[in-house]
């Protein structure tokens, strides 16, 4: 299995300004939110990138992608049918190929010098099967995520096999599907929004789009469900942070959180110390 | 004299995206910061708003206007001709009524109930003349605004009348010419980016046009030195904070000082501090 694939979702109707929301990445370098996340991909050695848009931001996404527009295929959402919907509108793009799959308004920021996106390639191409990032998270943010159950994979650190997969499961259905062996007690494996997957996936959305109740709309934890009953399916453990741009105040704090962690982390912290000391003095002032 | 006219310049080339940038403003609610300058000047009073843009972004900046698209008028700068031709691009939008004017990339955080722009509009009604919003700035921040020299109003806290008006001044140029009685030493008037101007701006503008070298660009601080000979035109010191969305990491600093001077001043600061404690704690974990 080779991966030289990617999708990135971005077709959220609430969300289509995301994506353009300009921030300055680990590098120094001002870039849109698309764009970091486009090289995030790039630098985990996927090179076709397909964006799943709402039909017209094409050209807007395009020019916030600078040197990288060229190497990007559009594929429009035509109706919000749901996130599996949106990866479903990609099948013809990514034919009988894995892909690389993120969201359009998700950053990662790693712990270690790979990328959160390179640790999972590397996790899926030494495994030879589909593999989503999870985090172990508290049982509260289960509300939040799809989360995993299944059993370590003997001798591997940080890899699980995944026996079930269940979208924003109650307290009760996940202590009695998705008890990880091993996890501290009250802990369970949230996806952290990045997958890898088989062409298999695809079929598994048709089957399920087939089948859709008008009105309804069509997610993805379902499909890996049946995934993880056909196919090997795992898990990768990462340590990093994920930032959802999206969510109030997203923005301040991915930014923040870049800075942090990059070249320019002295001087994004000199100038905070700067404007929170600003304040305090006028404060004192009047 | 009534002001009930404003015009936002917003056609920089190299800024076109940043008035489409979201922030949170202070009332909790996400706009653009093109929205955030409108709400600033409908706050102030002014309901006719012109905002002059490179030619192609009227779609996109209407969009990110919401409620107040309608009260728009677009103006197209064609050529990049400088500050001052971007102004005069204005002329027949302006006719024959003064007009506040702001520019489209800059926000502004008031240290008191009235915004900076009330505060500016007030004094221009009351003293019935051109006048621009400025600080008492060190020296060395003259390599970066237009600056003025003047004398006070006598009995008028604030308000100084000008006489000369100098874009980017070197330090022997404003020690000659702009000096302010009155100020500390070292100290000088400099724009603050926020005028009210009466219609004569626009004939000094266009004769200076007129007589534009080919390939030169027009500044506004040479035009508001003419406008200083033929006219009362004072300034008015203006105690707030100003903030370039512009410069490098000027969005996150802009979000951060409209979140601590806002309604969530206490969450903005839980989750700064939640932030960095994690990446504290996880720094110490390795």
């Amino acid at each position: 299995m080779q991966v030289n694939k990617a999708v990135i979702t971005a077709a959220g109707r609430k969300q289509r300004s995301l994506p353009l929301q300009l921030l300055i990445d680990r590098d120094g370098q001002q870039k849109s939110v698309l764009r970091i996340i486009i090289e995030e991909v790039l630098h985990a050695g996927v090179e076709e990138i397909g964006v799943v848009v709402c039909p017209g931001d094409e050209e807007a996404y395009r020019a916030a992608c600078g040197d990288h527009a060229g190497r990007l295929r559009f594929i429009q959402q035509t109706e919000p049918l749901g996130y599996g919907h949106a990866v479903y509108c990609a099948r013809s793009f990514t034919g009988q190929d894995p892909f690389l799959l993120l969201v359009g308004d998700h950053l990662y920021v790693s712990r270690e010098a790979r990328s959160c996106a390179q640790q999972l390639m590397e996790a899926a191409l030494s495994e030879q099967c589909a593999i989503s990032a999870v985090q172990a998270s508290r049982e509260h943010l289960l509300p939040y995520y799809g989360a995993v159950g299944g059993r370590r994979a003997p001798g591997k650190p940080d890899l699980y096999l995944i026996e079930r997969v269940i979208e924003k499961p109650t307290p009760t259905a996940a202590e009695q599907q998705l008890v990880v062996p091993g996890l501290r007690a009250g802990y369970y494996l949230c996806f952290f929004g990045m997958h890898v997957l088989t062409p298999m996936i695809m079929s598994i959305l048709g089957e399920r789009m087939a089948n859709l109740t008008p009105g309804a709309s069509l997610d993805l934890s379902g499909a890996l469900d049946d995934l993880a009953r056909r196919e090997r399916y795992m898990a990768l453990l990462n340590h990093g942070w994920r930032y959802d741009v999206g969510v109030k105040y997203g923005l301040l704090m991915t930014q923040l959180a870049l800075g942090l962690a990059g070249d320019e982390r002295e001087q994004v912290l000199a100038q905070l110390v700067e404007l929170l000391a600003q304040r305090q003095l006028n404060t004192a002032e009047h």
